[in-house]
């Protein structure tokens, strides 16, 4: 009898773009492994591996963590920050290059892909067309034209590392979520924010077998796209999807309440009209009164958050909220991720002895 | 009977942001190490730990002496620029979270220190109120809400590691500093400069038993403060203490002429009356004539030095400069520090065998 | 009898400013360790060495290349970016320096040489006077203050490791590039671009012993510093050099297209003249047709490359385009030249062995 194989075999070479790539099979194994690595150091799964990470926008988090961990086992991280550093990069086809751009990711993808054994890639929208931009064209072109395996460090529709991060943390601090209530909720803010996080936010939510409950102003309504795929998550699973246009009813009996600001989808581009949509919803703050809602709830953010304006002090220094464990399973879970992709997973520790004579 | 114990065990754990948080023992032990790990490599003391480095402000030898001497450790060092790929940070308590900074130090820092075993900050003065910077708000804000410990790479008050380093070279190049003089000359220069590394090269000269003699144009008087740890630590080891307004005269005889041009405390943020007050002292240049009335003293600078403004380059270019080697004990000095501060000391070479039987 | 003595011992310690500093023999025994050293890894050639970049001019595939080497080799690479997180520094001699720069190379370069194993830095024109620029003030100053190993990353003049990697790919591809003919063909392009990397194209194209033929429209000469050490490659190697005005005629029978485009340098520094002349020339693009009068030839580019402006898509996607492979060699020719000037040769794995009681 062989032993069963090990789900995270499968990612090896793999893209990373979503965390809806992965079946719940190996999204189970990669928290498992996550934590197994968070317990301790485990040689060094990417020794003499080179991750090329590049940054189309700032960032403290993913980048420092990337960094830490690809040291940590072993490797090593280069940070290369486009347009600071690094020139533009061109990614339509058949285009006359006469422009800003020097340099096409047909080129550029494949040259990194012969320096370095990963590739990770941020691209926040640029606010315009978002018919175009939800098609997130840069990081597919760079999966596209990657022959090594690519991490979306946060697209346009998907942030999956913060994703498994806080699929982590739920599973953590919640032990058993199945059947509990996630609530995903819209805050005011000083600017019209990305949607990734709450997607990815909400898609593992799902994954987690918990109740979703959206609770945002109207105009303030997620992609089409993901929608879909909340609600196939939520049939599959068996858990439930609602909508709520009141946060205070949202929190009512909630075990996390993640906070998160965006810009409105409809008025993506013109900052005019999203911010007067916006400044309507000042009230949308996660405060005391509304923690108290909740059932014990634990309090998320992805961070960085402004306080007073998203979370209260009052909260967010609380024991209620997590968000610092939040953050650090961003390291644990990358270096998981990182292993599985290119096909460095540790040995099985707990592998029954093999007998003499068994095959495998 | 047990060994001695190591001085610098005290020091794990610890925070580093003045050469006065350090009691004489450490000090010397810390400087000890500093010349051990200059003759050589002593393995990997900080195999597999990573340094964050969080610079407000540019900089080379820091940033080169910090990232060189960590890897040379078997550790790695993550550079951050704080608003050139990472954002503006929010010190302040209370603040409604509406303007340019987006996130708070009480995330950032804790974050940091869950993917970094050591943190490093550098923040100098913004030219505001002199009153506000001189409590370091970012460098104390960082010490405040790290778990790790934090190293001071420069902040309004103190750039403790330059004084390490000019330490370690008064030691090198005098033999027996004990009783000599060192000269803390004022000079000219384009612009109004933080007072960090003059503060710190005064507080060494004391610790390193030698008289010192403050020279600088009036109006240019060291932070009160720093004057009142100067005259404690003249006091308590014996030394002397002098403020001179003739260069000349306080050249004579000396044994270390350190020269550094400062900002008018006075002045400080005000930058025309600044200027209109420095303008009358272009004198104030250290030239081969001045160097004449010292008794073969060196010459010191923590570099960047402006050539012919600050000292010519007859003085620079001759025997009497020590700048690089200065600079090459940044190094030495940071990682001795590094070691101290992750707990992580070579094994003492030179003890005693231990005889069977005998406890610790 | 003592073995024959590796070519490149005599490399160590040594700058690398451009090709023709190699001699035949050591210019060959560097490209059989680069390829020695794409086949796999030969152990931690610069185990515990730092490698101090400086740009004062952005990258990708250069410092993405160094960085990745260096590391895969055990040492570590520093990126410093001049004027983003690093000071302005002056080169001339005497300067009173009461302007931007804030640091002076004399004193820049001695100290990072006290942190760094081995040096490299980029400098391009700047588009002032190109009598002076042509003198490479900055790279010359780095190397005449570098007590340790300097490697140029692209100067006015030379970029020499896109030189080393070019010959590299001409051997892998052609085999036996001796006698066959290589066309430098100078292209339309939005911008005036430095002539580094046609000077140093050509210069190699003579140095495997192809025949060479430079084809660009009247007024873009190359520097005649450089145009007499193309002739003296060709004399005394006995090759050919041609010059053309007439693409198509250049392109026949061609076995490699280098395609490049660089600015005039009677017009250095003039933009509107240049763009002027340049404007005339929109015709001079490789493609299809272009490609068809070749001997089969190979198409090479040191990217990044405009596409549809240098070179069409039909060219760059075609089996005849060789620029990744031309990319990726960069790698290897400067880990091969890092551990060379470093003094770091793998043990020959071909020597006979030793018999017993035989010297060295």
């Amino acid at each position: 009898m062989s032993p069963a194989r090990n789900p995270l075999a499968g990612l090896e070479g793999r893209h990373f773009i979503s965390t809806q790539d992965l079946n719940d099979q190996e999204l189970k194994a990669l928290l498992d492994l996550a934590e197994e690595l968070a317990r301790g150091r485990h040689g060094k799964l990417l020794e003499g591996k080179v991750l090329g990470m590049v940054f189309f926008n700032p960032s403290l988090r993913t980048r420092t963590s990337f960094e830490a961990g690809t040291f940590q086992l072993g490797g090593h991280a280069i940070h290369l920050a486009v347009g600071q550093g690094v020139w533009k990069l061109e990614h339509r086809d058949g285009v006359v290059m006469d422009g800003a751009a020097s340099e096409h990711l047909k080129e550029a993808v494949p040259v990194l892909a012969r320096y370095c054994d990963l590739l990770a890639v941020r691209c926040f929208p640029s606010g315009s067309d978002w018919k175009e931009e939800r098609k997130d064209p840069v990081v597919t072109g760079f999966a596209d034209h990657s022959p090594v395996p690519l991490i979306n460090m946060e697209s346009s529709l998907y942030h999956p590392c913060q994703g498994l991060a806080d699929m982590l943390t739920v599973r953590q601090k919640l032990k058993r979520p199945g059947g509990k209530k996630f609530v995903l909720a819209w805050t005011h803010h000083p600017k019209a924010l990305p949607t990734a996080v709450p997607n990815s936010a909400a898609l593992i939510a799902g994954r987690s077998g918990m109740d979703l409950a959206l609770a945002h102003p109207k105009g303030y309504e997620l992609d089409p796209l993901v929608m879909r795929q909340l609600q196939e998550n939520a049939d599959r699973l068996g858990t439930t999807l609602e909508i709520s246009h009141k946060l205070d009813d949202a929190l009512d009996g909630a075990h996390v309440v993640y906070a998160k600001s965006w810009g409105s989808l409809k008025h993506h581009g013109n900052e005019a009209a999203e911010k007067k949509l916006r400044s309507r919803h000042r009230k949308w703050i996660i405060n005391g009164d509304g923690m108290a809602r909740t059932d014990g709830g634990i309090f998320m953010h992805c961070l960085p958050v402004r306080r007073n304006v998203v979370v209260t002090d009052e909260v967010l220094d609380s024991p209620a909220s997590v968000v610092v464990d939040q953050a650090e399973n961003r390291l644990h879970v990358q270096k998981a991720l990182m292993a599985a992709l290119a096909g460095r997973l540790p040995r099985p520790a707990t592998a029954p002895k093999r007998t003499r004579g068994g095959g495998s």
